[in-house]
């Protein structure tokens, strides 16, 4: 565990040199806010923490986890418009700080600059900007579903599990890819290190859902209760609904239709607690842990090449914030 | 002039056999509805053209000339939400027939399937993502520049060229670089073929801007007036100011406080034939036009080989629509 801040603060260190331009400076700004706020910086970690399993050093694929961090970044910036999100990582959003116009403008530009961080990057420029690109477009489409789903009151928990896969997971296991691919690594490899980061990330968001009503407010830098009040087909939510009687579905329509968020957040979490939905999402966040070690195991590396990225594994799923 | 459908033809049958997935149904039917309702498709045509200057097919440029287009189009998709524009092409902007946030995530998803189209392009990837980044970096630049403008009312004619260049011109230099970097040619006709387009481009935005209070709104497929109603600080309003007297200076400054969309037109356009801005910018725009000429002049290729980008820049130069 105790390597984990160093990789932050590697993460922050090479964030904080990005050279932005000053001007135009409501360009530029919101940038400089967004990426300086912080965040866990998981997926850019992967990406030092892939290298290692091949024997490559942080330095040597810092584009591209530089790239992948803004990549991320800007999803959030453009989600958070979409969503209406007041707070990000415990501070205001770009469309709250300034406006929905400087928010879609300086998130265009950040994915621009992942790109450009990209083309810097050493390695098959041709294999990752296809790696890159794929994981981009799947956030899109996950973002899309997600969305979707808001709309919608049959979403199955397979439909869900294919909507965080492409709107979470995929980008970490790009994150893990684009590692192996500047390791120029077999086929093999390749595809397990892409597995393990999205089974990492399909067990990730499940825990953040179980985050965003379980979560310690003060450590945990959304609103709490933020999905109930949105509506969200979560984990959570889809697990309470498959599980309850008829009179436990009466009452999980009415809490949708509620408008008061405290009275709202508080029926919900009565009926998730008596349906016991905490410690059924929990069961499914670790079956994807374990998915996820099963494929690095499979990686044909020296296992101590592997304990980084089993610690973080293990500390992500137990997180709390 | 007879070649222009031609080449139109082939882009318009190109963007048709992209290969959009059908799900999810609100992130690609927004983009295959903004990529099929037309527009000049100039910038690709450059690409082709550009090509040709070095004795390349279209098929050897066609990914690149389709990447070009599609950057185009995600700008346009998030420039309207931020200008609030209700018509583009003669259609309906994608956040009008949908909302902002559909025009959000699909413009997110052009850009990332122009990366997708440029990851296929035969050529040095890297300087095709070195210019195609640059290029659109830029956009971004030149569009957060304009909405600068219109909160200031000191721009110099100086400071809109620097917008324009940015804004809309760079795009068309990248047209014509990326065909260039295609044939390998040496570093002066990239360089030759870059400054063609972006002066090109410069002229092109002038006529643009002339067009939008002179055109033929059955031509345009714009609002005609729709910079004087946003008081946008075209060519021919800072012509208009810079040659304004006293007198005249004090009416510009009612027209933009007024109101009432018809009458702020009808006044505008009296105060601007009283200026001969009209006129004035038309010189401007020959400028740039003249500069890309000799731009085009001094590419190390054959005479026959420039025809078409003649024809091209003369056609853009003289063009109602």
């Amino acid at each position: 565990m105790d390597f984990i801040p160093i990789y932050t603060k590697f993460i922050e260190t090479e964030v904080s040199k990005l050279q932005l331009p000053n001007s135009p400076k409501l360009l530029y700004e919101p940038i400089r806010y967004f990426l300086n706020i912080g965040g866990k910086r998981i997926r850019p970690m992967m990406t030092l923490l892939g290298a290692e399993l091949f024997d490559l050093q942080k330095e040597n694929v810092v584009n591209a986890a530089l790239a992948i961090e803004l990549l991320h970044n800007f999803s959030l910036v453009h989600d958070d418009i979409m969503d209406n999100a007041p707070l990000r990582r415990g501070h205001q959003t770009v469309h709250e700080k300034w406006n929905s116009t400087i928010a879609i403008l300086s998130g265009d530009a950040i994915i621009i600059k992942a790109y450009q961080l990209l083309q810097k990057q050493d390695g098959d420029l041709r294999a990752l900007l296809q790696s890159f690109n794929k994981a981009a477009i799947e956030i899109c489409e996950g973002q899309q579903l997600d969305m979707d789903f808001e709309e919608r009151e049959d979403t199955t928990i397979e439909e869900y599990i294919t909507m965080i896969r492409l709107k979470t997971s995929v980008l970490i296991g790009c994150s893990l890819e684009l590692a192996a691919i500047i390791a120029n690594c077999n086929e093999e490899d390749r595809k397990n290190s892409y597995d393990f980061g999205v089974n990492i990330g399909l067990s990730f968001q499940i825990q953040d859902d179980i985050l965003d009503l379980y979560g310690d407010p003060e450590k945990f830098g959304k609103q709490i209760g933020g999905d109930i009040i949105a509506n969200k087909k979560t984990m959570l939510y889809l697990l309470a609904k498959k599980n309850a009687s008829k009179e436990q579905l009466i009452k999980l329509n009415k809490i949708n239709l509620e408008t008061n968020s405290t009275k709202k957040i508080d029926l919900a979490k009565k009926l998730f607690n008596e349906l016991d939905v905490k410690r059924l999402a929990e069961e499914e966040a670790t079956n994807y842990y374990l998915k996820a070690l099963y494929n690095l195991n499979k990686i044909n590396v020296l296992d101590k090449n592997k304990t980084k990225l089993k610690t973080i594994s293990n500390y992500l799923l137990n997180r709390n914030k």
